[in-house]
C-alpha cells in the first residue's frame, strides 16, 4: 500500500523519505497541514520492526502535531520526523548532520524539536546543518529552573493550568484541599505535584520507580499509592501523566475522580470513550490542548521569547480547555470530540 | 510494502509525497543521487491506476536520469516527478501552481522539466512559483529550428552524432551510403532523418501514422516500408525512435544490421540481451547514453547557453559512445552494461 493510500494519510502535505547512504540514515519526514504555519514537531529515534511501522507512527503523530499547535493558538502548523534505527547503536553524528540537511532542505515548511530517542545535544548537531531547529537551547529560566532545551518544566506548568481550570468548571472552586492522584512521577508529573501542592492540593501518587514518589512523600505530603489502585482512588482529580491508554473501559469502572487532566499522551484508549465519560458525568481535559505546554516552549524557545510571554502563553491553556468545556456541555458532546472539532475550525480541514 | 523496501527504491536519496488538497494534486517527487547536482528531470502527468503504479514508475525513471545526466557529464543528478491525474481531466493552472509550489519547497534539490501529459505552458505556470523549473524556454535557435522550449532537435542531433561515431567504430567509415532503417518518425526520429540524409545516408523508414514516412519519402528520398519489416531489413543500421522494448530476443533472432543505435528509451527488452548483442557481433549504442540530448538541452537552456555550447556539449555524445566501445571490447563486456558502470563510477553508486 503506498503512501497516498495509508489509512493515516488523511490529508497530509508532504511526506519525505529520507535516506542518506553514507551514514545509514532512513528517516520520514511529515507535515500533515501547514494552513497556521511551517510545521513544528519532534524528531523521533525508533528501531521500528519495519519501515511501513515508521510510516504509520509518523502518519499518526504529525497529524496530532497540527490538532495540538491549533489549540495551543500557535502559527504553526503539524508535523514530525522519525529516524528508523537504535539510538543507542545506529545514531552517529554524522548522520544528525545528514538529517539536518534533509530538515534544511525542505525549506522550513518543518521545524524540528526533541522526541524519544533524541537529545538536546543531537539537536545541536543537526543545527550545524539547518536553522529549521526548535529546543536546542533556551536563554531564559522558567519556574525556577534554568531551562536548557527539555519542555518539561512548560509542560508541567501547562497542566498545572489545565487541572486548576477543570477544577474551576467542574466544582466551581480552587484547588484547596482537592484530592488530586497523580499516575508517574516523571519530569512532568513531578512538577505538575509541586505546583498543585503550593495551591494546597492533597496528593496521591503512583510510580513503577520509587524515586519521585519517595520524593513527593517526603517534600511535597503526597501518600504513596500502588500503580495498580490509584485510577480507583476516590479523588476529586486523576491526572495521568504515564504512559497512554490507560483510560479504558476497565479502568473508567472503577473510576471515582470526577475530573481527568493530566500530561499523557493519548490518554483514551479509543476517542468513543469520550462519550462514556461524558455519559457518566466525568469531566475530560483532551490531553493535547492540557499537555500542549512542551510546543508552547519550544515555539517560544524559537521566538527567543521572553519569560512572561512563554507564561502567559501557557496560561491560556486554562482558557482553552473552558472554552472547549462550555461548548461540549452548550451542544452536549464529549470535550474529545469538541476539542477536535474546534481544532480543525482552526486549521481549515 | 513502504518506500524504503520498495524494490526500485536503489539507494534513492529523497522520495517526497506531495498532496494539495483544494486543487487535487497528488505528486511524487524522487531524487535518486545528487552527488553531481541538483536532481535534474522531467514532471510527468499520467492516469496511473494506483499510487503504487506512480511509485514505481517514479523510483525507475528518476533512477534512469542519474545514469543519463552522469553519461551526458552533465553536473546534474538524477530525479523525476510524477502527478497522479489524467491530465486531460485533472489538470488545472491552480494544480500546476501548486505543483510549482512543492517543487519550491525541495529548495532546488529538484529542477523540473517537461515529460509526458505535461505542456512548456504549464512548465511556465509552474515557473510562477519556483525557479526550479528548466524547458521553459530557450532564448537561442537550433538546427536552423526557432526554439521554444522542446529539446526534439537537440535529441535528434544527439543521436545523429551518435549514430555517425558508432559507424565510425564499427564500419571505420562515414555515413555516405550508409543503409540506415529508422524505426518511427515523431519529433526526433524525423528531424534525425533529415540529418542522415545530409550525409549520405540511404533511408528506411516505418511509422505507424503515415504523415513523417511520406514527407520523408518526398523530401529525403527515404524507403518507406512497413513496422513490422523494419527491424528485419538487410541495412547497416537500425534506429529504434519509438517504443521501448522493440530490441527483444524476436526481433533480434531476424536482425541483419550491425548497429544499433536510436532515440527511443528503454531499447533492450531486458538488460542481459547485452550480452546476446554483443556474441552476435552487433554494437548497441546505450539507449540512455545517445539519447541525452534532451537533458543536456534543459541544462543549457537552464543556464542561458549559447548555441555553440550546446551544439559542442551534444557532439560529446559521440565521444562518450566510443569510450564504451572501447572499453567494452577491451574488457569483452557488453556495452549497457559498461555504460552503467562507468555512469556508477562518475555518480559515486
Amino acid at each position: 500500500m503506498s503512501v497516498f493510500d495509508h489509512i493515516e494519510f488523511d490529508e497530509h502535505e508532504h511526506v519525505a523519505f529520507c535516506h542518506d547512504k553514507k551514514t545509514g540514515l532512513k528517516a520520514i519526514i511529515a507535515v500533515h497541514n501547514s494552513y497556521l504555519g511551517p510545521a513544528l514537531g519532534g524528531c523521533r529515534m525508533w528501531p521500528y520492526a519495519n519501515s511501513d511501522e515508521a510510516l504509520n507512527d509518523v502518519l499518526r503523530l504529525s497529524k496530532g502535531m497540527t490538532y495540538k499547535a491549533a489549540m495551543a493558538n500557535l502559527n504553526q502548523g503539524g508535523g514530525k520526523a522519525v529516524i528508523l534505527g537504535d539510538p543507542r547503536v545506529h545514531k552517529s553524528a554524522d548522520m544528525m548532520r545528514a538529517m539536518g540537511r534533509f530538515v534544511e532542505s525542505l525549506s522550513g515548511q518543518y521545524i524540528s524539536a526533541e522526541d524519544s530517542g533524541m537529545s538536546v545535544a543531537d539537536l545541536q548537531i543537526m543545527a550545524e546543518e539547518t536553522t529549521h531547529i526548535s529546543g536546542t537551547k533556551a536563554s531564559y529560566h522558567f519556574a525556577g529552573e534554568e531551562a536548557d532545551g527539555n519542555p518539561a518544566p512548560s509542560t508541567a506548568y501547562g497542566v498545572f493550568t489545565g487541572v486548576k481550570a477543570s477544577v474551576k468548571y467542574h466544582f466551581g472552586s480552587d484547588l484547596q484541599g482537592k484530592k488530586v492522584a497523580i499516575q508517574g512521577l516523571g519530569h512532568v508529573g513531578y512538577r505538575l505535584a509541586e505546583h498543585l501542592h503550593r495551591e494546597g492540593a492533597e496528593l496521591f501518587v503512583a510510580d513503577i520507580y520509587p524515586e519521585g514518589v519517595n520524593r513527593a512523600k517526603e517534600k511535597l505530603n503526597a501518600t504513596i499509592v500502588s500503580p495498580d489502585e490509584i485510577l480507583t482512588l476516590d479523588v476529586d482529580v486523576i491526572a495521568p501523566c504515564a504512559m497512554g491508554a490507560t483510560v479504558n473501559r476497565q479502568s473508567i469502572s472503577t473510576l471515582k475522580a470526577k475530573v481527568i487532566a493530566g500530561a499523557a499522551n493519548n490518554q483514551l484508549a479509543s476517542e468513543d470513550l469520550g462519550e462514556l465519560l461524558k455519559d457518566k458525568g466525568i469531566l475530560y481535559a483532551p490531553d493535547y490542548v492540557i499537555n500542549a505546554g512542551g510546543i508552547i516552549d519550544i515555539y517560544h524557545q524559537k521566538m527567543l521569547s521572553s519569560n512572561e510571554a512563554l507564561k502567559t502563553h501557557l496560561e491560556k491553556i486554562g482558557a482553552t480547555l473552558m472554552e472547549v468545556y462550555t461548548r461540549a456541555d452548550e451542544q452536549n458532546l464529549a470535550t474529545n470530540r469538541v476539542a477536535n472539532t474546534i481544532a480543525e475550525e482552526k486549521f481549515k480541514k
